[in-house]
């Protein structure tokens, strides 16, 4: 079904909450009016601050993501919110359920929630994602937090679309060398300890930072993660996170690395897409036989697969 | 450092473990020698059954993989086995670790071994997976026995690469619904019900033949995947999982599928290694600034991601 593609972006340009969710749905569904939708857009993105929100279920990361937006929305400022499932194809969207939380904010005009499923997409997490940021920066989002629903690999996937990573743990089960084990240690722009009124918050936090604090010596000028305690349910701690994000962000834009880590994410941007679209030709070249035929050769032992791979590529570049 | 490959492809052939296990590091390691490697073993390769694992940690998987050695060694055959570990970059080399069991058959000279880490690969498991079973291939392995060790999505990619696919499941742990939710009755030829001295076996087999009962009609002559029970610490039931093995081989090969299987899998390899040589390509583009360049006009607002996407791929096939 073909969507008039410069009606829903001037509309989503405006703001309005219907054409931002048909958007993103574009991206979601891999439509390919996205290349004109993308078009549109471009002059007006790369305003918007991008938080990356992950941690392991349990740690209260709705309930966090929530309270953020609470604050945000007090400064003024318009939140974008992509809850994102780069889980398996056969997990479901169960996984996506857990929303309840965020219904304070379903009326409020300032917030756009934005659910997003890319499990079984071609180009998986890496491509959809970004698209969907581009949406809600042209929107006028001013800050979009982008938060993983689920499990798995997807802590590096996602800090890799944000400004700022923000790593969430509660005490007990996220202490420091389960988190080591994760690796989110390396991923984290800011920490915060969640459910902060548990036993074991502050040995919680103590580990944190004595594991932040090994590793190679910083210089000076260097990023030092702090270590956040929240009790998110009730909003403690939460304007202590905001602060640590704007000093993040004064940080990354002093030293070059906002321009840094934007310009890396462009470039990871479109080699996605470029593979994506490459892998379509594939797809397209698996339907005329000709990877078949490839495949066939080397079954036989008549061909190596990276000869078969050169020829293959030599299709594609013929059209 | 580089490797006499001839020398090597040709003491593999003759079966020697360590050229074989030289040539899967080579495939570990991404060698540029890969090319050279293939091409020596492209007209051996292809006789091999090969025969995918899968099952949550905890369902005996590497001492039903052992069993399953000594059944097909008591029948003559020559045994490899490839222990994949696709994990996160973060998780380490630990899920590695629990291969004691195999001792039993590290100094048959029928049997070949081999742990293999995948985690980091640009192209991952669905890359390196099928040239080292083409190392084991050629190297006059009957049966090669792809397990994966550790957890997450990975099912789904090792059936992929197998003729045959077992899933294993323990009584209690991976009852019906928990292994439909998982997705893996849509992937099993065989299912393997291991630790069925256990309360609940039953149960279990009750369940997985309901549920597998279920979903659309099938037609006369399709394959109605079994399910086995085993002991496999004490080899019990492990001729019937052979057994099953070899009806499920039987049937593939009447019914034209094993070829079907066959070429899916070597069109699959070859796109991979396609896919993996234009991003190595796109890789180098980043270092000669034209990537980057085509990431500041997207982050100025002056191309959208589609079109600096077009320009990336004609810079590819530029060279």
């Amino acid at each position: 079904m073909a969507v008039d593609v410069a009606s829903l972006v001037a509309q989503a340009r405006e703001g309005r909450p219907r054409a931002v969710a048909r958007l993103i749905s574009l991206v979601e569904g891999a439509s390919p009016q996205l290349r004109e939708v993308m078009a549109a857009l471009a002059p007006r993105c790369g305003r918007a601050y991008v938080v990356g929100l992950t941690g392991s279920p349990g740690v209260g990361k709705s309930t966090s993501t929530s309270a953020l937006v609470t604050a945000y929305r007090q400064r003024g400022k318009r939140v974008g919110i992509l809850a994102v499932d780069p889980s398996s194809p056969f997990s479901g969207g169960a996984l996506l359920g857990d929303r309840v939380r965020m219904n304070d904010h379903a009326s409020d005009p300032g917030v756009y929630i934005r659910s997003m499923a890319t499990r079984g997409h071609l180009g998986g997490l890496a491509w959809a994602a970004p698209q969907a940021i581009r949406v809600l920066d042209a929107a006028g989002c001013d800050v979009i937090l982008v938060e993983t629903v689920g499990v798995g690999q997807s802590e590096v996937e996602i800090a890799a679309q944000a400004d700022t990573s923000v790593v969430l743990l509660a005490p007990g089960m996220g202490d420091g060398i389960q988190a080591a084990k994760a690796g989110i240690l390396e991923i984290g722009d800011v920490y915060v300890v969640n459910k902060a009124d548990r036993d074991g918050a502050d040995a919680t936090v103590r580990e944190l930072n004595h594991m932040l604090g090994l590793g190679e010596a910083r210089k000076p000028g260097d990023w030092r993660p702090p270590v956040v305690k929240t009790v998110a349910a009730r909003g403690e701690g939460v304007d202590e996170v905001v602060a640590a994000l704007e000093k993040h962000h004064g940080w990354m834009e002093e030293h070059g690395v906002l321009a840094e880590r934007r310009a890396a994410r462009a470039a990871g941007e479109i080699e996605s897409i470029a593979v994506t679209a490459l892998r379509e030709r594939m797809g397209e070249l698996s339907g005329d036989k000709r990877l078949p035929a490839l495949a066939e050769r080397v079954l036989s032992g008549a061909l190596d697969p990276y000869t078969a791979a050169d020829e293959l590529i030599q299709s594609l570049t013929e059209g």
